[in-house]
């Protein structure tokens, strides 16, 4: 799960993650950046036999054990690069806003295939490229403080961003829209949707302040079968 | 072909574009948007047994029958939209910066599709969603008139964009990645590859301004097969 993006931006990006993950009863589950186990809780409800979430924070790791405490969810601190499991393990893995968090996007695509059984899915998001082209990932502003747009740049040069949050930095990594879906392609998957989420009118009524949001895109998921 | 690209932009794209088309020799070719008719012939270069190249413009049909005639291509004076070819009559569709101006995408994937042979190619290039966005399809310029960064915004508004060019008013339709991308899928193609061009190092040391290309995409070419 992401740290430095707003409550509400969040849970409409859960709430479209969740409607392109199929149907979890009796699925092994891999739950990529796990978070405070949020996602691994909700694999859970749906009936998956088995959830492994990892995370590389040793804090979150120890909340989500605390929160979403269930047998069948096996928690473990460990960087998403560095998974090893099996062939076949998994019919489902899941990564919730982690992944321009890792450096080599490529490298996990393929070791994500692999521990995945035929047929297997995966469903992603990610911070848009739009969004994390400039490290200030902010609108550009008038004289009165108003958002004339938001900006992009160095939308070519792929790489780290320090980008701030609260007081401390994050270094996050910019992959362009076409760098994303081809390394998945070039790993074996099959692309079956993307989506670049916006407020619902619904969440537009009761949240005028979310009307930025349907001025750039924020969040790029992608579904993917291994075909 | 598009009508408000820089020459050496549009170059750049044609060579992508044709590094994603697949063999031609004995294929039979369609051209959606062929303009003066220079993909048509490069088809016929490379072999292709026959190409059918369609345009709304007649000037740019007649032109195209002047500077590339050839008794194997067959130019016709019609609207994307409008196309309505037998079941796989084509091996190859290709449709170079023109669907961008074609208002239902949608059906046009699911015409281009059925006229397609099983195992067909469609690559296509268009407008990249991030240039479309904003009708005035220009920088955010400093006080020194400088590009300060490219603006974005009404991203997830789709529909028509009144564009300028030279003099005139030009209609072009702005759609989500996510929109192009599903339209196809939908359709029953299966994405091969994205790409979002960028100058070569070549081309940047002979053409130092072409640096601005490599800070917001201009263009987005699709590659998918008929499964």
């Amino acid at each position: 799960m992401d740290r430095s993006i707003g409550g509400l931006e969040a849970a409409g990006e859960w709430h479209v993650l969740r409607s392109l993950i199929p149907e979890l009863r009796d699925k092994n589950v891999l739950d990529l950046g796990c978070g405070y186990g949020w996602h691994c809780r909700y694999a859970r409800e749906q009936q998956a036999r088995s959830v492994v979430g990892i995370d590389l924070s040793e804090k979150m790791i120890s909340r989500a054990k605390e929160y979403n405490d269930d047998s069948a969810i096996d928690y473990r601190q460990l960087a998403i690069e560095d998974i090893d499991f099996g062939a076949g393990e998994f019919d489902v893995a899941i990564s919730s806003l982690a992944l321009h968090y890792v450096e080599r996007f490529d490298i996990v695509c393929r070791k994500i295939y692999h521990c995945l059984s035929p047929g297997g899915s995966f469903v992603l998001s990610v911070e848009h490229p739009i969004f994390t082209a400039l490290a200030a990932q902010d609108w550009y502003y008038g004289s009165q403080g108003e958002r004339l747009h938001w900006p992009v740049d160095d939308y070519q040069i792929e790489g780290q961003r320090m980008t701030r949050f609260l007081d401390h930095g994050v270094v996050k990594y910019h992959r362009t829209i076409a760098t994303l879906v081809n390394a998945l392609i070039e790993s074996g998957f099959m692309i079956t949707k993307l989506s670049e989420p916006q407020p619902t009118q619904e969440i537009l009524a009761k949240h005028p302040e979310m009307r930025d949001e349907t001025r750039r895109p924020i969040f790029l998921l992608i579904a993917a079968v291994k075909g």
